[in-house]
């Protein structure tokens, strides 16, 4: 008998006939003789409806109280689909976090799942039943409400696979699987059958927002199975492993990029010891989120230059702080904020000799100008013009044959 | 210093602009020098839209789950008003009923507060705490979520009162009290200043909804000062007291109606012991609710005529199964459909002569046609043509000085 963990999304409950579709699904893995925990989200809108409500309220609303706010959502889902199930004379029922308990601690809005009881809902799925439970939220030591970040569920599904051992933990949501690129935008893209913890990361660091990144990294941290699946339709969806479990055919997975970027260059920085910390701790501290950084030695060799990119929205932000802070010393400072960053992600890479060159001499062809160049295990990314971005994609989709 | 629950009700937290006007209130209340404890029911229209939502699913929607989706509503409310409160630099924090807890017994829907803690809200309010609390719910000694009916959140604040022992339980609402007769329909009626729990009863029984009867009663029971009055004015409300509180200085304190009624006779019942419950077993077995009866004896005097009112939707069903039931023995059945039933309710009534010949003689005047008569200690009710409804609660409001 498989112990299996089912989770839907927002959209996948979005509306009364949609609930009605995922008791539907629950129902015919129950009936396949697997022992179900469902972990449903809020359904679509409604977290955003009540984050307006305490908007409307203050723009500084309470954290305790916005967590028991928001915590509403998932509930309201979880009642509807037990008695969804229950209609169709299954003996299901919701569990609310308080009454699991599921143990989380960390500040409010922003906590982490640490432990939970498993000894009553392992006693009601020997009995057959289905135990449906809310996402994203638990009670912290002191018998408060507590979230866990935006796309929670995800996490807490996760959590219950891990504590509750079960084998396998299957994220049901609005797409049938992972991409090789987001396939809204990219017509080329192609849906991806199994990839690695590691590149659904990179992937989902870049743009691909399938699953929450944390989640993935717990599921890594575990090894528990994930499946990525459609609640709309009945195909498989995309089987996320470790690495070691996955035999490579093709070097590449993906291509990832993210648009809205902004490349600055400090040219002719004094090339010393704790010069590149000068110049990210007080980003750091104004909170502006420095993603690529490289350096490289400057023509003279006692100056360096140094490039990094950052959300567009931050460049002026970014600029007045480097003007003004004394410590930093360079010649000149540039920029360039209509570029983006393409990014081909595969754990087939590090064991694939010619990735890079390949990468480089099919964005040549097309005279596609690289900016700048960062790489790392499984992934390689180059900072281009933006206008140029979806003839990047397309062009990496038919040299590493991911169409 | 004195303790008080405050009471909102749907209305008053309709809005996010109606919340922070409850906020002002409390704030009021709490800058006064009194410990508040505050119950909240859920938004205006919200408890509506959670259970078409379970009517979508199920007509038959499982009543625990149903418990569970409804009590979502007040959490909401808790949470927008506690944020409410610390917006305006107020100790303030909502408590689920989990949380302190509240006790229920009793079937789901349907359940009765038999006990909570109150000790960690003690020691809220000793800090100059605000504790919001919601209404309608509780839960159950298996740990399970309970509501207590529809307009459960009065029996919460009474029960508050009455387990905190505070000074005072004010229900705040979008009426500034309790009237004569229902305002919006009847321009004379006047808003009463003071009133017994038992008139209170009777005219909340007989269609003026201010405040649930089981709160009313409960209040009445274990003594509990009540006041009603408007979340949108700064008016007092209309006070609720034991009788023995009240100085009376009119007989009667208000005029109640109702319509939909029908009245039916049967004409020549066999006048033995135990036909009485004869005709209204069966009635009362298809749920169909008998108002007033009223018998008399006929002028054979071996037989007697039997008089009552149900709901008009209810006559055509009650017709059938009087004439298909073959043990009630009767020579006639007559109705009539088109009545009202217009009641005097007053606690000094009963000590003040000539109430009821007062009442018929004023009917008279106008030629309005008493059908039927009913009386009790605190009120005198009688059936009328329909279509003379308002004629005789003007008349009433006239000659009892209500206007």
């Amino acid at each position: 008998m498989i112990k299996k963990v089912l989770k839907f999304g927002g959209t996948s409950v979005g509306s009364i006939e949609r609930i009605q579709r995922v008791a539907k699904i629950v129902q015919k893995e129950h009936d396949n003789g697997n022992k179900i925990i469902v972990v449903v989200s809020a359904m679509a809108g409604k977290t955003n409806e009540l984050l307006s409500f305490s908007k409307d309220i203050s723009s500084n609303f309470n954290n305790r109280e916005l967590d028991v706010l928001l915590a509403s959502g998932e509930q309201v889902t979880c009642a509807l689909l037990a008695g969804a199930l229950i209609n169709l004379k299954l003996n299901a029922k919701s569990w609310l976090s308080w009454q699991i308990p599921i143990l989380t601690e960390g500040d409010h809005s922003n906590s982490r799942i640490i432990n939970m009881n498993i000894e009553k809902i392992n006693n009601f799925l020997d009995k057959k039943g289905i135990a449906i439970i809310p996402g994203y939220q638990g009670i912290s030591s002191s018998g408060d409400t507590t979230t866990i970040g935006r796309g929670g569920s995800d996490a807490t599904a996760v959590a219950i696979a891990k504590i509750f051992n079960t084998d396998s933990c299957e994220i049901y949501t609005d797409v049938d699987g992972v991409y090789s690129s987001d396939p809204n935008k990219i017509p080329v893209a192609k849906r991806i059958e199994k990839i690695s913890y590691d590149e659904m990361l990179e992937l989902s660091s870049l743009g691909a927002k399938v699953m929450q990144s944390s989640a993935v990294q717990t599921a890594m941290m575990y090894n528990i199975p994930l499946e990525v699946r459609s609640t709309f339709t009945d195909r498989n969806g995309t089987k996320i492993f470790s690495q070691e479990s996955i035999d490579y055919t093709k070097s590449v997975t993906g291509v990832a990029y993210s648009k809205d970027d902004a490349k600055i260059t400090l040219i002719g920085v004094e090339d010393k010891p704790g010069i590149a910390a000068n110049i990210f701790e007080p980003l750091n501290k104004s909170q502006i989120n420095v993603d690529m950084v490289i350096q490289n030695i400057s023509s003279d060799q006692k100056t360096t230059d140094i490039t990094f990119t950052i959300k567009r929205d931050d460049l002026i932000k970014t600029k007045k702080i480097l003007e003004l802070n004394k410590e930093i010393k360079y010649n000149k400072i540039t920029h360039n904020d209509k570029v983006s960053k393409i990014s081909i992600v595969g754990a087939g890479m590090v064991s694939t000799p010619g990735v890079t060159y390949r990468m480089f001499k099919a964005l040549a062809e097309d005279k596609i100008n690289i900016l700048a160049i960062s790489t790392s295990e499984i992934k390689l990314s180059v900072i281009i013009d933006e206008d140029r971005t979806l003839d990047a994609i397309k062009k990496l989709h038919t040299v590493f044959e991911l169409d």
